[in-house]
């Protein structure tokens, strides 16, 4: 029997999704708890390989096993209860044998948190990048469009060119909103390229502090060069926000 | 000179607002950095005493000094430069000589915040009250309209019957509001009695669950006996939101 988790976490002490040497990565501490649940100890996998200090409110898993002896609805609590506080399963159900969390995504949506006043908001500071710098927010939005739609991203990823197969990615959306201090870029696509979420909001904000004009993010496209584009914003404002089949 | 700071802090680490034998009060650790940057350490006068575990974005308070070295400008950089990164000063100013950071408030705003989901959502874990249960808003509504205005307030707080003077306070704002999971009850008033903000969204919550209907509220109010009430929401969920002059 194939099941399908949904999982919320702070990514904050964990070195990212994937299962690590030091037992350190979120999916050890899941399968951890599977693993005093089931025979077998079954291994996940997830949607998404998130990095160190990224969050996640709905990151999507599956495992399989022989034997479920609890009702599937019981699951969340009987494996949260093995979980430490900073990992939450917040939903569980029973999926068709052909799931799969990885390969079966057709759409997943990243939300990015900055912080954009001179002081930094402490409810905030594992969870936003503080930009201390007033962001220009029309600039911001004009990038923002031209990031939208089918692109080679090779520009915008840590892989190197050609080491991970096809950098053409379609975005469709990419979405900059304002509450207060709090900019959120929304992101969402079918699949994302190593990186590439933190390279394109980095390259936003510094679109943002006037360190590029928006249609330079035509030039960073076509150069395909990591070093043109802007910088990469760091790991604890991103937030795996939802993944859809 | 008499200066006005406005403060925000992540109160998980703290025994509360007001200084403490112990040291861990946040006005320790702030008169704590005024004394490495003033001569005769400052003592600080705050707007309001929040709980253990109270959050605040926007606390305000003031201290005299003879002798400011540095425009004031530059203060909330100097102050935070020695302050841990759950405290921050986000500005300050200088203030008349008249200036009273907690006889002079005109009104306070306090937010409390709740996730009302099966799961807890673990990026909230320190700063929301999980309640699994779900609520009734339309009732919360009802009985958030009743609490607003003047009212003797004693069935909801912790002070005793006559211990703290007058416990008359005119409620101005007890607005709840919804997005997602995530429910925020805004409470605006001169003055609060002590936990006064957790005693009524505490009653809120439990009206919400059905355990009392909303024109139980009118009966607590006449009872002036805080057994009548309704529990005290947990001190994570709220924060100090904005104090005005």
């Amino acid at each position: 029997m194939k099941f399908k988790l949904t999982l919320a976490y702070d990514g904050s002490a964990y070195q990212g999704w994937q299962s690590q040497k030091s037992g350190r990565g979120v999916q050890d501490q899941v399968e951890a708890a599977l693993a005093r649940l089931f025979p077998g100890t079954p291994k996940l996998t997830g949607s998404s390989r998130t990095d160190a200090g990224v969050h996640a409110l709905a990151l999507v898993a599956h495992f399989e096993t022989a034997d479920l002896r609890m009702p599937v609805r019981h699951l969340p609590l009987a494996i949260n209860s093995l979980l430490p506080q900073d990992i939450r399963v917040t939903r569980a159900a029973k999926a068709p044998g052909d799931f799969h969390a990885r390969f079966g995504a057709v759409s997943k949506e990243y939300r990015y948190r900055i912080w954009n006043h001179p002081v930094m908001n402490p409810l905030l500071r594992t969870q936003a990048w503080h930009v201390p710098r007033k962001l220009d927010l029309a600039a911001m939005r004009e990038a923002a469009d031209l990031f939208t739609g089918r692109h080679d991203f090779t520009a915008f990823t840590a892989n190197r060119p050609g080491e991970l197969g096809d950098p053409v990615r379609t975005l469709d959306r990419c979405e900059i909103r304002k509450r207060g201090s709090e900019i959120t870029c929304i992101l969402q696509a079918s699949g994302f390229l190593y990186k590439m979420c933190r390279g394109i909001v980095g390259t936003l904000v510094q679109v943002g502090e006037g360190r590029f004009p928006p249609p330079a993010v035509e030039t960073m496209f076509e150069s395909r060069d990591r070093r043109e584009a802007g910088m990469n914003a760091p790991a604890p404002g991103l937030i795996l926000w939802k993944v859809d089949y």
